[in-house]
């Protein structure tokens, strides 16, 4: 038996004998505890940080006496003035085991650390990103053994980081020499490595020891909106959100106009392409400045997207994609540098991931939420709808995942709704209708005060009452349909149907009334036949596509729902079901999960391996096609009604059902004029 | 013994025994013969063409008879009738065997031809390019098992023709799908293998079979002049050379000078990396337009350049290479696109290989020249001399190669020479002067008649006299020195002393007048003063690098002398060691290899191999650092004389010494002003 010390780490209990004097960084190193340094054990980046326990560990089998570590030193105490070091705290580089030992290794300096999701399901993230910074002492040139300064950059990788080589592009190298010079031949170096076995790539490189940290974006690239998490990539933490409307807006709502614009217009696929690049630099800018970074310290960015978005976020031509067989140029993941993609705010080496798509109508955004919700993972049979412009729709369990997508239009994102409006402050959120008077009550994005309670005017005196979001529309016509306002075919009835003043006649059809400040210049916000129609429309797609899957899989009732979405968060699943969004679950198995994309997203941006992971997942996804599917089409006629259910919310009053039920349908149908030009 | 019909094919002399029914195309792939095929046996390249023998070849223990093979089929005819076949030959992947039969494989049926260098040394480069044609079938999208077209070229690829894995850039990607269907999903893709090993590039994609051939340029950078080499990469052949003066020249005319303006002016190496791609991309449109073909045919293009015209190339800021330890920023050999160098007169997605630098004084051309001349595989001691702006001076032999280089200015370009001009029609590049009479008669470019002799007029009416070339200004002044002109120190005599009224004055100095037509309001064409000392200057820094590099290996003399150069093929080498150029060596032992480093480029253009091998060959070489060095100082100081030696060539009349060595040396010295600038 060792007569060296022995040296027990906490919390992986990784234990060693070790010569005195060894030190503590060094010893865990040879153990493989998970314990940072970015300097190398030089000292100064403060990675490395424990906390040696002293006394007596009966369950560790160890005594560890005050004097079991070195005296404090210098260094420490240097870095200690200088930068502050936490009570009990030595740097594992500068200790060095005297005796037996209980180091234990606190989170933050484990290069592995987890980071919890924000999400309901609470998943854990493993902070493994592609990108790393590596702090290395450079050899000086000497002429009588010339080598280029990056062949002697690559071998100090070599030498004190077993890094077995390096690419970089010629704007790096364009500044290699003055960095090298400017510190004096120490640097750190911001390297990438390619989780499918390639070189690591030089991706940046600061004179001396680097410290204000690398960032990466892990952005949802929706046909409607385009959100973005601002991630420490150290610590996994998002310090900035932000989203912006998706400019290619204008040049069609859904997916297929937008392939429609492209075939019709020459270069049309340009002009789109350029203004989401557009879009996203922008985006890049003010996250970063919300964020308080230089947005050059932006080294990964990870898209997750439709197939659509795909194509025209890579410069590719949609048109393949707008009739069958639907052929993707590439369907695998990507990775390219962001000039590529002349993505110029961030550090224009940054490299790009993208997910794989899984079919010509099943994208990345759907990678994205396998790769989050894991339906391949899950013992009973789940179905997960993340909800945007274009739904995408899980099902399965550890024995089969089916995948499809659906056309639902951006209705659910409040786009193509009367009095719609993206999810900011001000808008109604919340809404529910009093089945007796018909009044409504309501909540706005930033106040959680409801409209007829005290203090409401005095909450939203900032921001207004705007219009409606996504979660809003859904509540108001769950909460008009259990009102009595409308009937099973969507019609909403007049006011002497209704019997409610709030029944206002538009145009040949009529609209609710939810709040009206006209008489003081302020916005009128009401619900319209047509507003009707589209949500309609989007729900029998929605039902449509999780039905077919069903229909695949030869079941007929999913053990649970997992509802996500960009404004999946705030989604009120009673509400979606009501409407009959998604196929009957039990409420209690009807889960929100949030942006699951945007989750699977920010999982690939903090962890290299989930890449590899991800891809492999994907080939054995079943992929479904929906648009040349007949019982698609009879799922989605046969959903468009919102029929009379027994009322699975029983805290909600009885719904009242109209016993008129044939109000004039000659009305502006604005939802099926739209389906019809989708569909041509 | 098997009783399968045997094959033997010529020239290989590789056999074996076939089942009847057997294409030769597969039996020659099985045998490991280089039989070419880019459609891979679809009857439609032509490329396996073979020669069929018949009769008894007792050399080959074979009796080949009428029906050794399958009869001329259907395939064939429509070949022969539409592109013609030669008589006696047949498509390898048509004709069946079925009899024992000697198979020819003419050279043009050859995937690793050879081609015969048209240097002196005539040294074979057999043909193995790193971009290659291939043709495929590629399965048609299926919406029910969906995957992308990149991914089913991939495919494809990897079963028609066993390639592992393949990359494309975006630009690559947006053409795929349209490509594909034109091509009814067969296409021609042009890839691009890694030497060192990485995964293939996809180059370009063509509909059907590509039958245009691809090109290749070989480019010899270098400070004063560009000169191309456009090459078919199947054959080999060069079908078109160009050359234009390297723009940068406005900003320095000697590399230091250059290195001094980015020092001094911010962004002035942005300026000079501009202009050097402007006229690359000029001189590529201009080289395929010569050629005639599509510039973005053009797939492959190869550099060799030194340090200074590299970074420049690179935009890398050159300052480093000012100073010592004269630090390149990278020195190994470099593949990347195009596009990264801005070229974008030929395909965007050509790879760009430029070969590694020595060191940073010894560039990319240096290690050029060692794969053309391969010093390390010389037995006899071989002093490699490539004259340039900047001198590259390699010595060697199986045991040892040293390197340098010497900067030796312009003048040898016909630069900085005040009747000199580039090597072009109407310049004079050959000069004798009577030492009797002491008249010039010389030769122009263009012509091959003596301007004494009858018919020079006519012969040089469309070009007229223009200048002196560097190997006309060469000879001019070795004439000049032997017919007693000049006296050792350099110095022109005047007419008084020299006996002829050919020595003009010209300010406080004298001129020789070789040619005046200002009567008729031609030009004057003279050797001056500055003229000589440029010279002197010049071949002192040549000669004075070539005997440090002989001090380095501790010998007086080397067994012989090779002269390359951008001008080395029209350089006299008789008048190159009367001027002391190069150190002493017996006359026969003196040969000139034409443009060594062009030559080099050629090879790695041609050759994947070779790139690897020159990486291997740059490793080894021993670099040597002449700008720190004292001995190269003392060796230039000691080189500048012109002295009088014994005639190495009899077959000139005696030369004349002049009596007086004083003449009046304060005169306009511009050359030593070039070199104070320069070492400033």
């Amino acid at each position: 038996m060792s007569t060296d010390p022995l040296i027990v780490f906490t919390p992986s209990g990784k234990r060693g004998h070790f010569a005195v004097g060894t030190p503590i960084l060094t010893a865990a190193r040879q153990l493989g505890v998970d314990l940072d340094s970015v300097c190398g054990g030089r000292g100064i980046c403060s990675k490395c940080q424990i906390t040696p326990s002293y006394g007596e560990f009966s369950k560790h089998g160890v005594t560890a006496n005050a004097d079991a570590l070195s005296e404090w030193n210098a260094v420490e105490e240097r870095y200690k003035s200088k930068r502050g070091l936490k009570q009990g705290r030595r740097l594992g580089c500068q200790a060095t085991v005297q005796g037996d030992i209980v180091i234990d290794v606190p989170p933050e300096s484990q290069v592995h650390r987890q980071v919890v999701r924000k999400a309901a399901s609470a998943r854990a993230i493993t902070m493994d990103p592609a990108t790393r910074l590596y702090f290395v002492e450079v050899e000086e040139p000497d002429m009588h053994s010339p080598t280029g300064d990056l062949e002697r950059l690559e071998r100090a990788l070599k030498e004190q980081w077993q890094i077995a080589g390096i690419t970089a592009e010629l704007s790096l190298l364009s500044k290699l020499q003055p960095v090298l010079r400017k510190g004096k031949w120490q640097v750190t170096v911001a390297l990438h490595a390619d989780h499918r076995g390639g070189t690591a790539k030089v991706i940046e490189i600061w004179p001396g020891l680097h410290e204000a940290g690398l960032y990466g974006l892990a952005i949802d690239l929706g046909s409607t909106t385009i959100a973005a998490h601002l991630t420490d990539l150290d610590t996994g933490a998002v310090i900035a959100s932000s989203g912006l409307m998706n400019p290619q807006i204008r040049f069609g709502e859904d997916l297929m106009s937008r392939v429609s614009y492209a075939m019709m217009n020459p270069g049309g696929d340009t002009d789109m392409t350029r203004a989401v690049r557009d879009a996203l630099n922008e985006l890049v800018g003010s996250i970063a400045e919300e964020g308080g970074i230089d947005p050059s310290l932006i080294v990964e960015t990870v898209f997750v997207c439709n197939p659509v978005m795909h194509h025209l976020l890579l410069g590719l031509d949609p048109v393949e994609l707008g009739q069958a067989p639907f052929a993707l140029a590439t369907s695998a993941s990507l990775t390219l540098p962001a000039h590529d993609l002349d993505l110029t705010t961030m550090n224009p080496r940054a490299q790009v991931y993208i997910l794989p798509c899984i079919a010509g109508h099943v994208g990345a955004d759907a990678a994205a939420v396998a790769l989050s919700e894991e339906p391949g993972k899950s013992e009973d049979l789940v179905l997960v709808v993340d909800v945007g412009t274009n739904a995408e729709i899980l099902l399965g369990n550890t024995e089969q995942v089916l995948a499809c997508s659906s056309p639902t239009g951006p209705a659910f994102e409040g786009a193509q709704i009367s009095s719609g409006q993206r999810a900011a402050p001000g808008a109604i959120e919340r809404i529910e209708i009093n089945p007796e008077t018909k009044e409504p009550r309501f909540r706005v994005i930033g106040s959680d005060i409801w409209s007829d309670e005290d203090g409401f005017a005095e909450a939203t005196a900032s921001t207004g009452i705007t219009g409606i979001c996504g979660s809003g529309i859904i509540e108001a016509v769950a909460e008009m349909r259990m009102a009595g306002l409308l009937d099973d075919s969507g019609l909403i009835g007049s006011a002497a149907q209704t019997g409610t003043a709030r029944a206002v006649p538009e145009g040949r059809t009529h609209a609710y009334l939810i709040h009206d400040e006209t008489a003081t210049g302020g916005p009128r916000i009401t619900v319209t036949q047509g507003d009707i129609r589209a949500i309609q429309l989007a729900k029998s797609a929605l039902y449509a596509g999780a039905r077919l899957l069903m229909d695949e899989m030869g079941v007929d009732r999913v053990d649970r729902v997992v509802l996500a979405g960009a404004f999946g968060a705030h989604i009120s699943t009673k509400h979606a079901m009501v409407l009959g969004m998604i196929p009957d679950a039990p409420l209690d198995k009807v889960t929100s999960a949030g942006n699951a994309a945007g989750t699977g997203a920010r999982i690939a941006l903090c962890n290299i391996a989930a890449r590899a992971e991800i891809e492999r997942v994907v080939r054995e996804i079943t992929k479904v096609e929906t648009a040349i599917e007949p019982r698609f089409q009879e799922h989605f006629v046969a959903a468009n009604a919102i029929p009379h259910k027994t009322d699975p919310f029983p805290e909600l009053a009885k719904i009242v059902t109209l016993p008129q039920c044939r109000f004039n349908t000659n009305s502006g149908d604005d939802g099926g004029g739209r389906r019809r030009r989708r569909r041509a």
